[in-house]
């Protein structure tokens, strides 16, 4: 076998050239050929050059996503809220009394503004009856069994293809280049979990968000975890770099997001001791999906905007800078 | 170049059979060849492969491991206290009073019988005083300096060298074969952090225990997590298994402990849909380690023995499965 030793080198060459001929296809084929791209791909290029003074280690390469309004849509309103409201329908039978309670008497009604009416606290109520009192097991099979026929009450698409393509490509880009993507959103991690994984190619334990309180019960000899109807974490606004910090213990050199709820996360990201990129997406382009910033309370973006020019951030011009948005 | 492609099956198979002839070591070389050992390489053989009925995707190779007592020694007390103490001792210039206030006084003196007559009260008055107050930053530097110099008081050695060596081979045998390992301790998260990803190969975000709630705060521009003196998770007994679920939102396949503190956590990986392991490490050997159980408050273990022969899990004995305990 000896003999094999000396031909190594020269046949990993070879298999070296042949990879060469097969080189990959350009990056980001959604995105137009504008500054945005250009500045996201010279910032890979010399995160990943170890001959770079810009390089960043592997284990270091940590990539942060806001979720509802960066890398799925987030109008008219959340999605997850489309989940709450079918949960609620689903349970009435068990809850004859639901039919003169509000919120829950406009859920059924199908009266929206009944529900908006009923504030902040009708909305808890809503989440805490659709997403709480049950083990973390059944509450993943009802989001898996919700998905399969929900909606977009516009497009009328499932709402995993509401996501957007430029955005995917973005994920995959970092991925392939060794960046650790993540999801730190202000919707219910176990939501997310229930799709996220197989859509954004993402696993379970790289996505974290706003959670509710959880008990861990022996029931019938059977080792349960049990969803309780208190809030544990809202994932918002300063809340987002404590997470990260918590959850991953270490700076993100790329962080991405819609609104001021990501404010701190992006400004947490361009302290890093390495050359960051902190990404602010613009919803700009009312034809192909929606425009909104300082009048919308979903996605509301006001005091990031500025801040975004002051501290050197990318901000993403949907209509300019993504040749399409949603995957065919 | 397309001649290259007719040659390159061959060039494979030569080179597969070249990293035969350089087989791997056995594993797990400071473990006697005892009924332990045996079943820690059929569950890892039988895991990985993807023929067997018992076969588990890498995506689903959870393995958890309890620290204190499972990873490292904990006597005479955990390790972290001696941390807690070094700093009491080095703040104390800025802060006259302690002087006369317990348990400080008594941690000045050195009377560590007067430190515990001050209950758990006092206890989390040093925790406190040591831990928090300070930046994640200011907080990581503290416990890398006192890791340099500090000693065991019996052995003498750095304490990241009471580390026990099977379990080191263990958690690479485990990392070797595509099972993600992460530490699941009743320890602080932050105190690990500074110092396991070296010692385990474990990377920062793998490591889940006890945490102190934290703030975002802006200090003279610049973007700051401040460490604030109130418990935010006690990651211990049935917060293990909730942890777990927050943070991984998957169920372990392997997990080890070694005291009623991992119960529910070994409990829970039993419940796993796949074929899982669950190992309790029994100290057992008073010459080369310590040997205690339920007389022991530190480490204490009453409960899990029985449930650990009722629940079919993997009873490490000391004395008998480690030809040696530390690395030389």
């Amino acid at each position: 076998m000896n003999l094999l030793r000396y031909f190594l080198p020269v046949l990993l060459l070879l298999i070296s050239h042949l990879s060469f001929a097969n080189s990959p296809p350009e990056p980001l084929p959604s995105w137009n050929d504008t500054a945005t791209k250009q500045q996201i791909i010279k910032f890979v290029q010399h995160s990943t050059d170890s001959q770079s003074d810009t390089f960043i280690p592997v284990a270091d390469r940590i990539a942060t996503f806001d979720n509802d309004g960066t890398l799925w849509a987030e109008k008219p309103v959340y999605f997850q809220l489309y989940f709450a409201l079918a949960q609620i329908k689903e349970k009435a039978a068990q809850h004859p009394e639901w039919k003169t309670q509000e919120p829950f008497a406009s859920v059924l009604k199908g009266d929206l503004e009944g529900v908006k009416k009923s504030g902040m606290e009708g909305l808890l109520k809503i989440v805490m009856a659709s997403h709480t009192g049950m083990s973390s097991e059944q509450f993943d099979a009802s989001v898996n069994a919700w998905l399969k026929t929900a909606r977009h009450p516009d497009s009328q698409r499932p709402f995993t293809e509401m996501v957007y393509q430029p955005m995917l490509e973005l994920l995959h880009y970092l991925q392939q280049n060794d960046f650790k993507t993540y999801i730190v959103s202000g919707g219910g991690v176990d939501f997310m979990r229930a799709w996220a994984p197989e859509v954004y190619g993402i696993p379970k334990e790289q996505i974290l968000g706003s959670s509710v309180k959880t008990e861990y019960k022996v029931i019938d000899g059977k080792p349960t975890i049990m969803r309780l109807s208190e809030i544990n974490v809202n994932n918002d606004k300063a809340q987002k770099p404590l997470t990260i910090q918590t959850y991953i213990g270490k700076k993100p050199v790329f962080a991405a997001g819609n609104s001021d709820g990501d404010l701190e996360m992006l400004q947490w990201t361009k302290t890093s001791p390495y050359s960051s990129m902190a990404l602010l997406i613009h919803h700009t382009d009312d034809k192909r999906e929606w425009a909104y910033d300082k009048d919308s309370a979903i996605g509301h973006l006001e005091k990031a905007l500025p801040l975004a020019q002051k501290d050197n951030w990318n901000v993403v011009d949907m209509k300019q800078d993504w040749k399409q948005v949603f995957a065919d």
